[in-house]
């Protein structure tokens, strides 16, 4: 079958042998997948990788313990949790300190013919949503987190700095729960599909130093992917203020702490997030992720998708997978 | 009357013109105040400060408009709100934007035989509590910040980094509501101060590396004054956990905002807090804070006594005012 391979930077597809389907793992085709900023950052070497990566995906089952799953269409967490730990039993395995993560640690990723899962992991895809759409449930409940994080309170204003992928998704998703979103970016194009969905934007490009709106925000969330961000989250914030933290920004960045003690503010790592929340606004459309789509490509073209991916300007780049596995 | 003027890391002791008393405000004597690790930045050219330090203080009021107020034992919140906007409003005038605060920011401090204060801004020190236990009431207010700010949970385990003056007073509060505190610090003679109150306490120094407790904490409380010291709590910090950040640290520290996104941590800056329950912590004698007394000195000698508190090993360093001030 055709797989990814990435190391040292470089991006191959290789034919390798299918994976073998352990006991209580589903065996999975897959159809169509993302490639997210954390991929573009393997490449890079964040965490020493070398494998296949990939963890946003939608497949169809086609091996499984669980006839029922045979032939649908399904999502899956990434976090492969050993499901016995304190963080496992409080149904926290996303945080499960064993833990394997598709695409990411040890477990092989989505880029990739075929692939496998613990049955576990798995969410069939409601029929309303369409394969490129479904695509965007592991980034939009990684969006959804915030909501699950802090408690936002009804129709607060939330300022979201970033418009790559997840400040978009982000921007979105608190747009649907009715909170009033103000989107900082730098990209025009961007922006304006943030505004096509109700949202107020703010280039920052054009606003001068001293229109930069220091201390206004109760809730900011950082989402720029640029070490920049955290400084400027902090300066919009206002005291006892909650600035959630979106970002990972690979390696040590300049940090002066007195502010964050001086006013008191409250800063919130997030990560991963429930699929649930995310296949919800998904089914009933509130969400307009097809917008974001730039670029689709066959899997045999990744290096080329990688390629695209890491360009100014574009969105979400997906890899298709259309033929039948060669296995 | 006598002041202490502390202008390019210089600290001298001047005679001045006795303070005039604005409407609203008390004339108070200082009769104790303590040297805090804010004065000894100040001192290195945190804020550019120029003219009296001194915000940790008992005094006598010599004049006031509320005639109930002559002649009694206060101690002073230390942060002049404007009294009007959204924040003095909310009762969180430590956080109004308009603030001066006492020895710190534009008002003149407490190393000083007169200093005045908005009357609103003192309470009266209860019989039951000597002077020198009442200096304490400011940075034990602070201490209990944490407790306003952090829901702990009832008897959690808390880790408290830093054996100084605000990582003992942590310490001691914690402890004093029932919490389980292990004290991490460099300090064996410090140490022993906590342990003498039922604290457990770790020497950092003898820890080998491997047994740096990584991810054991869901609280941590960082209160090294080191810039090394948010690397350390977000090392012993479990996945969600908090940590609670008391040190100012002047200037910028490398941070690796990673493992605070990948482990979904919390961060919450604490500075100031309320006197009510510091008062309550000291008439109630729950606290041991004269263990922490190292050295005590007249007014007259401040300089020698600002060398003494910046020293290795030193706890807290009192100026005293036994004289009838020089008017």
């Amino acid at each position: 079958m055709l797989a990814v391979h990435l190391e040292n930077g470089c991006v191959e597809v290789r034919d390798i042998p299918a994976p073998a389907r352990p006991a209580g793992y589903a065996l999975i085709r897959m159809l169509c997948a993302g490639i997210c900023n954390t991929d573009l950052e393997l490449k890079r070497g964040y965490y020493g990788f070398a494998g296949t990566p990939g963890h946003e995906f939608v497949g169809e089952v086609v091996q499984a313990g669980r006839s029922e799953l045979i032939g649908r269409r399904v999502v899956g967490e990434i976090n492969l949790s050993c499901g016995h730990c304190d963080w496992c039993r409080r149904d926290m395995g996303r945080h499960c300190p064993h833990r394997d993560v598709l695409g990411i640690v040890r477990h092989p990723g989505a880029f990739s013919e075929l692939l496998t899962l613990p049955e576990s992991n798995l969410h069939i895809v409601p029929d309303e949503i369409p394969t490129e759409r479904a695509v965007f449930t592991e980034p939009l409940a990684a969006a959804c987190e915030i909501l699950d994080q802090a408690a936002l309170p009804c129709a607060a204003t939330i300022a979201v700095l970033g418009d790559g992928k997840l400040g978009l998704l982000i921007g979105f998703v608190l747009n649907a729960h009715g909170y009033r979103v103000h989107l900082y970016g730098r990209h025009p194009e961007k922006l304006r599909l943030a505004a096509a969905a109700g949202i107020r934007t703010i280039a920052v490009n054009e606003a001068p130093d001293n229109a930069w709106p220091v201390g206004e925000y109760q809730w900011v969330v950082e989402a720029t992917g640029s070490s920049q961000g955290l400084k400027q989250a902090v300066e919009i914030v206002r005291p006892r203020g909650v600035v959630i933290l979106k970002s990972t920004v690979h390696g040590t960045v300049g940090f002066d702490t007195a502010p964050v003690i001086v006013n008191e503010l409250t800063l919130v790592g997030s990560r991963c997030g429930r699929f649930e929340p995310a296949l919800h606004l998904l089914e009933h459309d509130l969400i307009p992720v097809e917008s974001m789509i730039s670029v689709r490509r066959p899997l045999s073209e990744a290096p080329e998708a990688f390629e695209q991916a890491a360009r100014k300007g574009v969105l979400k780049v997906l890899l298709e997978n259309h033929g039948r596995p060669s296995r």
